[in-house]
């Protein structure tokens, strides 16, 4: 079986190419994570994701703790045999959500506590509680439980969550302890302080993780202050670990991330988007809901890659999407699944070759321009 | 290009086999026509309708001259392209849906005025103009527009509305004229009268159809008075000529209209009945919303030729339903289509050898001893 490890293929300024390799096949970096939320990404069989050219998706300990049960799906054979996805599986560690979506959370050193948005169920995530579930669903690349915070915050709250975060990387490397063939990531929190995010830069480092994430960005702050924080804190991170930036983002996004020396994004907003009329492409975001795809007979784009950028009219998506048909969010996921791997794997080649500020402008120049002109 | 023409190629008691020729492609009889209702089969892509072994699809006059509207999808080069379907559609009038969906109906000789239920619209249907818009539309099988009624109902409505539809059905010979590429089909009404049946038959076989329909049933009637009306009807029908039962129906309801010489289905009721979690198997009906699925690891039926009956567990499956996850509605969906031409393609050899009674009765008694014992 295949340990876990990374390998650095190219640098372009900071910008990385790499691969990871997994005992269930090799991750192209810089790599987009489709969310498989609760054991499925959404609108999509397992083999249309593989087929927009992802190698590992993402799985959400949160939802699938409460629904089907963690200990339910290891009996079932783990989540890879579950949803019939046998490439790698990233899952978070539940905290975010617990966050976002639970009733009744109450935080203590020990961990949190939590009702299910669901049924209103009563649960507990610690940290070991958060490896132990994401062993149960045979997770690739398990994250450490920690406390991430929305932004603007004020320092002090930035530097609790931060140190609790630090404490509880070490209890979670600590439950973890070595597995050659699946890794732990720790994840850097502090804000938008350099300082702390160095402190928590070092803290992780010193316990030692097989990748380091970033986490708390994306929270509600502009995208300069996303980018400031990176070019302070990817500097602080080794050259020889994978880097995930963690739910991130739209497409300019992560061009930017990338020229930061991010290699892994994960994010629902491409098939949530798709179930809600958005279309990303190489002329920047179209809304088939608008009056204007009624009568249009052209494809999204007559060049691209994907089949159903070529195949069915703008004029037909502006329908099923007007008519809420289950299929007009079963193409548009996958337009936007298949252009977020067109966008990476773009990435990876012009940072093979050297070009990836040109590639980035160009990009950048194609969603300027805009959409096609109204006929 | 080829003429739309008939042909019987196998008997077995009143069953038929036969194969319906049309300038985009044959259509093997007995055949079940999945619904598309508003220019898709709901939660399917085309390539998936036709992977079944769906030869034939319907499309529905009235969600689509509602939305987007016939002369709309005719700049748009027909339903056919609109919908990326390239073998035949059969249309039906827009009439029965009028009667069951719109608001503020008003029937008159002249046809049916009402408002839509989409945005309260004004609109009109005649029988001209129904056939107006199934030409739009390109359909390969038009249907007259008709008057359908609920059962149980008098002797008197029963006629009038019989009489009625036959007055319609000249009026839509008329007005479809003489295309060698396209059908027109005439619907028997009558309720449950035999003598008003045959007046309907009778009437219609004057007038001359390419095929005929038997209209008017699964309307609420037991399914006994439903084959009672069918042992009535078919033999009054020209053997050379298809037959079509419209809106029908569950598996068992289609066995039985195929013993008694129909040749061609239509119903919502597998996908409908997929989006809600049942499945439609040689078990009979499976409910995957119930409890008892919750952690079975097996498969719908590992022994079905269909993938998604062998590669998901129904735990798996019973998750996807209680979470409302789009890709349970996808996959049920697939797997009860696939379901009903599995029934179908057994009808068809089975009558072709002369063995339709023993297929039907091994069939029924599958259902009979029902699913997989719980583990």
């Amino acid at each position: 079986m295949t340990d876990f490890s990374f390998t650095l293929l190219a640098t372009d300024g900071m910008a990385r190419r790499g691969r990871i390799d997994t005992s269930r096949g090799d991750i192209r970096t810089p790599a987009f994570m489709p969310v498989g939320t609760a054991g499925t990404v959404k609108a999509m069989y397992p083999e249309q994701v593989r087929a927009t050219g992802a190698d590992i998706v993402l799985g959400n300990t949160y939802h699938l703790m409460l629904r089907p049960g963690a200990e339910r799906v290891a009996a079932l054979g783990g989540l890879h045999r579950f949803m019939d996805w046998e490439r790698p599986i990233l899952t978070d560690s539940g905290g975010f959500q617990v966050m976002s979506l639970a009733k009744l959370r109450k935080l203590t050193e020990k961990g949190v506590t939590f009702r299910s948005h669901i049924d209103g169920s009563a649960h507990e995530l610690t940290p070991e509680r958060s490896i132990e579930i994401q062993t149960l669903l045979d997770s690739d690349i398990v994250m450490q439980l920690d406390e991430c915070i929305a932004l603007p915050a004020g320092r002090a709250e930035m530097e609790r969550a931060m140190e609790l975060s630090l404490r509880w990387g070490e209890r979670s490397r600590a439950a973890f302890g070595r597995r050659p063939h699946r890794a732990l990531f720790g994840i850097v929190q502090g804000g938008d302080d350099a300082g702390l995010r160095a402190r928590s830069a070092a803290g992780l480092i010193s316990i030692g993780f097989d990748g380091y994430a970033v986490g708390g960005l994306a929270v509600g702050e502009p995208q300069e202050t996303m980018f400031r924080v990176l070019d302070e804190v990817t500097p602080e991170l080794p050259a020889e670990r994978p880097r995930y930036l963690m739910g991130v983002g739209k497409p300019d996004d992560i061009l930017g991330a990338i020229a930061r020396g991010i290699d892994m994004f994960d994010c629902v907003h491409p098939t949530r988007a798709g179930r809600h009329g958005h279309v990303y492409s190489r002329f920047g975001v179209i809304n088939l809901k608008n009056a204007r795809h009624r009568d249009d007979p052209r494809p999204i784009d007559e060049q691209s890659p994907n089949e159903n950028c070529r195949r069915f009219s703008r004029a037909y998506l502006h329908h099923l999407v007007r008519s809420e048909e289950i299929l007009g969010a079963m193409i548009l996921s996958q337009i936007n699944l298949a252009y977020y791997q067109e966008l990476v794997a773009g990435a990876r080649d012009a940072i093979a070759a050297g070009t990836f500020t040109d590639f980035a402008a160009e990009t950048r120049a194609g969603w300027a321009r805009g959409d096609l002109p109204t006929l």
